[in-house]
């Protein structure tokens, strides 16, 4: 997807919502456990519920990888169905792969042609050639991890690495030596306004993808006042579980909508 | 596995090769392609007519996702022989994963349940709770991303975070307060003196995984001088390329055995 269509789509929802789609078979309504592919399903009603207020989608891997082949293949029937149906829904494989040059070439034939996603968290650990690869895919993105939003963040992100820059500061300044803002985004999983100031410093116009509103407690306005790109909406605000289990019972589509369209409320008046 | 029955079986074999299955099937003999399932009977052949030599087996992922839920077949068919059939061997899924602490047991699930996996490779980029639920299988090891071989390792992995250490080495000490020396091995990518020495420094004892060899370029002479363990063999050395792919022939077992035999002698003589 082209950086325009993103941002018209945002412009035309007043929206930068981002579902995360970490589904989990002992958390789902189990009236679904009976289908034959519940997973699916459950992501199904899920999307087409809430499209109207969401501008991504994002399925978390490791939750599909712990299901083995049927996981794969719910994935797979997932991606699909939104490209299929909702075209104009931009798709993040959230992964966070990375590895030498010829390996992050295969990750990419996975995620941009075995599944049509349009981006793929990276972990940046193993520099430059790992994330090259992904870059040879037109209108193809990668979500390079900057500063995550768990506390394990603070054991080498913010380790000081120069007199100006802290780690996830260097990770940011250096990758855009390899990839310009059209197809490089960076998870930030700062919701505080002080991080959000430092991040924008060094990546003025660039998406970021922020995890952590909702279950994770930061704040939709707090990112929206502080985050916004310099010249665009160059926002993808996370929310998972708070949307998607709402509610554990027949109605949670519905209750799903229903905290969309409540982010996406927030959202709208910075929009 | 216990690490009392790894190094038995480094003693036995006099041998720490690890075999890398990065299966390509534009890399494996034609005929096999006649195959139901090629990537699964390449690595069978290869398996069969190695493991005398190696302790350890390596399938990179990457290059099971990039065939889809084929591939993610092949991977299972792969590692349940391997257990079935040489259970004194070490496996290690090459997935570089790493998340927010409830994703990451998703993929422990995913690669110590789903899949037996003896252990899986790590990135170390968000820290302690992305690596914890690892540890919550017993005689399961991760393998944490110290220092990459590929010429990215250069972008971070160097950088000096405080007077004594670079990223790499603050890496190896903090994880080190996670785990024990039981659990937690080492991504080395290094095979030469100088930095094997200073990796020995912070890790004198832990088990190392190093790549580069072969294909790569580096010596295992060398890797096997100076990265040898305080008070035990704690070495894996992996060639995949140099030894899977030694013949695109119908002979390309026996090659790879003999490719296997090769680095074995090199390694028995340190052993």
């Amino acid at each position: 997807m082209k950086r325009s269509a993103l941002e018209a789509q945002i412009r035309a929802k007043k929206s930068v919502l981002c579902v995360g789609l970490d589904t989990d078979l002992s958390k789902i309504p189990q009236h679904l456990l009976q289908e034959e592919d519940p997973i699916f399903e459950f992501n199904k009603a899920i999307i087409d519920a809430t499209h109207t207020y969401a501008v991504a989608y994002k399925p978390n891997l490791a939750f599909y990888e712990a299901e083995g082949l049927k996981g794969w293949k719910s994935l797979e029937r997932t991606i699909n169905y939104l490209n299929e149906n909702y075209p104009e829904c931009f798709s993040i494989a959230d992964a966070k792969r990375g590895d030498i040059g010829n390996t992050s070439a295969r990750y990419a034939k996975a995620f941009f042609e075995e599944l049509s996603f349009d981006s793929l968290t990276i972990a940046p650990y193993m520099g430059e050639d790992s994330v090259k690869p992904f870059l040879a895919y037109p209108d193809k993105w990668i979500i390079l991890l900057a500063l995550t939003s768990n506390p394990g963040a603070l054991d080498f992100q913010f380790l000081q690495v120069d007199e100006q820059r802290q780690l996830f500061e260097r990770v940011m300044a250096k990758s855009q030596e390899w990839a310009s803002e059209d197809e490089l985004m960076f998870v930030v999983g700062a919701t505080k306004a002080n991080f959000l100031e430092k991040v924008r410093k060094v990546a003025p116009n660039h998406f970021l993808l922020v995890p952590g509103v909702g279950a994770q407690g930061g704040s939709v306005a707090e990112v929206m006042q502080h985050g916004m790109g310099s010249n665009s909406p160059a926002l993808l605000i996370n929310s998972s579980r708070g949307i998607i289990y709402a509610s554990d019972d027949r109605n949670f589509a519905e209750r799903a909508r229903e905290e969309a369209r409540i982010l996406q409320g927030q959202m709208s008046v910075f929009l």
